[in-house]
């Protein structure tokens, strides 16, 4: 038997005691067909020809609610007993799991009650409300609101739908692999986010079934390595937030951990820089709307090309719900870190004309300039020395050295305040 | 024979005589066919809600080079002579022709030289240029850069690619009209921007081709009313800037003035805001990136739903080439219309503790704090009097008219500066 051969079997022999199996996936895909998008999987030209391998994106933020959470709650709720659905679900959720539940509960006309931690983004509480789920927020840590759901729980006699560590759950989430491999054949790497690890635990099962010589790479956000921390076996440092909130998890669960442990290749840690850098390559490339975790596949890849050099990768933007507040302001901190939008403190004589000279400089260097603020009482400069703080938009890098050496040539003192070369993502 | 019948019978009488037929449009649609995306058209659940009518949105905006302009280009670049593709071809745009051209001519082998008007948006010369072609920025207005178009054409023998006004470029866009139908028989009204017309001329055709008695609205920029004053038979004024730069076409062409004239129902003007309001609506709910003019036909419903009631309506999505930095600005300008972003201007007396608890109560209140800005100087205030303006996130207007009540009641004068109430777009 060659060592191929060897691997394969192995994987196999892994994979059968496993709280999941392929047929498992194959009976929730049946289940939740017509009920649930099958989103398009696309090769994204230029994404691949930055990345040096071939990327293939599965729009999961193009399900209804925007994120690929409705495929477990859906295969869970549709396994419900009957006298489970008539009491109803309860379920803990920052966000799309939340919503996954409230859309295909109410459409099923089973009564749903999220429990959603204090700090949750106003727009992930509203659209969970206005799918028909009574929403109570309460609690400051997600530990908090877990404890008070299992508390309503058992008060009211309702399901808790766990939001991963469920086999029938993962099982769900496992269809997306199914679509994926049956879309793009050629995948011989997926790259998928880790909070719970719901999503690659089902996606890897079905995979390896498929292809057992698949590669399966998971991503955390470096603020919240708790999946990498438990299979790497240390203790997990977390950080505070994360604009990947939706794989913010600090427990992985027990059955998760399980499935990644057996069956995931490598697991990569992305920064937060990364991170917006790959939500704003999102948008501006592939004019879609992915939230942190829907881009973190994608920050993992290009963070770390080498490890991914010309392979065919298939990547899961498994969610789109951002803050439009949050998004803007990554669109506009991505601009900058690229050096297309900088602001310039320049130390200038308080006389007339000064500003008017410093502005033309600019212009003549074909730079925008977007706003001027003025500042003249808290300097420690002399009194007759101020300073303006000038926000340019430029073409690029190299525009903007142009454009602060001629600013220099024109006698003025001249700093970049926010080009912020040393966050720039790593290439 | 009805009076429906006679109506048919009208229609194909009149786009019988029209430069452009049916078997042009289904040519173009085998030629082009492998080298343009067949984009997706579904029917969007939450702005059909939204609406009161069913749309279905048909993603172009999804295309390589972000916009349906590439089918027109192709079908034309396809067509020339060998010795016309051998020259090159030269071509005029601000934008979305620009990119179809260049990039489809570098794929067959063709030089192309690209004139842009001075202030194009930089991600649109940078993109035109990465593609290949030669990129000349030249004069302040689209008719300067197309006279210097002109001329290079005669200097150097290459062939003048037109942006719309050309036959087999409107045979092109007009593919778009049979796969839409193809996908969403159902459809009864397209709902079409018009800037030169050529989109609305090729669909038009093809539609009323597929299904006579189907409506077509074409939309212009309130700013740029070219189109509907050619066809209305009145002077147009013209505004400055619309975020429609796309359709933003002071001479409609010939061609496309006599298709719109024969097959064109009707033709909607949106304002200013009711594009950004429809961009803003198509990241958060589709999660889809529009340029001003891709959000147009999404405008024209949500402005004028009283037209399109209970209908089945097609939207074409025409581009997503829209500047980071305005696309940030257009989702921060949302937010502040629907009150969930809004300047406050409160007075407070110039004494330690009152900041801290202007900030005490607007927390109290639920709101979150973005920014403040304290001014002492620049006020007609007594010299112990003062003001701060603050910027505060709320979930809704009432939360917002809640959060004020608070301040107020708390002993400060409290005005919105930003909130906007008037700009709102129509209802």
């Amino acid at each position: 038997m060659s060592s191929a051969e060897l691997t394969h079997q192995a994987t196999v022999a892994r994979t059968e005691r496993l709280p999941v199996l392929m047929e498992d996936i194959e009976a929730a895909a049946r289940a939740i067909s017509g009920q649930i998008k099958h989103t398009p999987t696309t090769v994204s030209k230029t994404l691949s020809k930055i990345a040096g391998a071939t990327l293939a994106l599965k729009f999961e933020n193009l399900q209804f609610t925007a994120a690929f959470k409705e495929r477990g709650a859906l295969n869970k709720l549709l396994a419900l007993t009957e006298e489970e659905r008539k009491n109803g679900v309860i379920a803990m959720s920052a966000g799309n799991h939340a919503q996954g539940v409230a859309y295909h509960a109410a459409r099923l006309g089973i009564p749903a009650t999220i429990v959603m931690p204090e700090g949750t983004p106003m727009v992930k509480v509203e659209h969970t409300a206005a799918h028909g789920a009574r929403v109570i927020v309460h609690g400051e840590k997600l530990e908090d609101a877990a404890k008070r759901a299992h508390e309503i729980a058992a008060e009211e006699a309702l399901y808790f739908l766990h939001p991963f560590d469920d086999p029938v759950v993962i099982a769900g989430q496992g269809t997306i692999a199914i679509e994926m491999l049956a879309d793009q054949p050629e995948i011989d790497t997926l790259v998928i986010p880790i909070g719970g690890g719901g999503l690659i635990s089902g996606m890897a099962i079905a995979a390896k079934a498929i292809n057992p010589d698949i590669r399966i790479v998971g991503v955390q956000s470096a603020l919240f390595p708790s999946m990498h921390a438990a299979v790497e076996g240390y203790e997990p440092e977390f950080g505070i937030d994360s604009l990947a909130e939706g794989i913010a998890v600090k427990y992985p669960g027990k059955l998760t951990q399980e499935i990644v442990g057996a069956v995931v290749d490598d697991i990569i840690l992305v920064d937060e820089v990364a991170l917006e850098h790959a939500v704003s390559m999102l948008v501006n490339v592939e004019k879609t709307v992915a939230e942190g975790a829907g881009a973190a596949g994608l920050a993992a890849v290009l963070s770390h090309p080498e490890k991914f050099h010309g392979r065919h990768i298939g990547l899961v933007v498994c969610g789109g719900n951002i803050d439009p507040r949050l998004l803007a302001a990554i669109l506009l901190r991505d601009l900058m870190r690229e050096g297309r939008l900088v602001r310039l403190r320049i130390r200038i004589r308080d006389l007339p004309g000064q500003l008017v000279k410093v502005a033309q400089t600019i212009a003549n260097a074909g730079g925008n300039i977007m706003d001027i603020e003025h500042h003249r009482i808290f300097t420690d400069l002399p009194a007759k020395g101020t300073y303006v703080d000038i926000e340019v938009e430029t073409r690029d890098r190299d525009h903007l050295n142009a454009l602060t050496a001629e600013v220099a040539a024109a006698g003025f003192r001249v700093q970049i305040l926010h080009a912020a070369d040393q966050t720039l993502p790593p290439k």
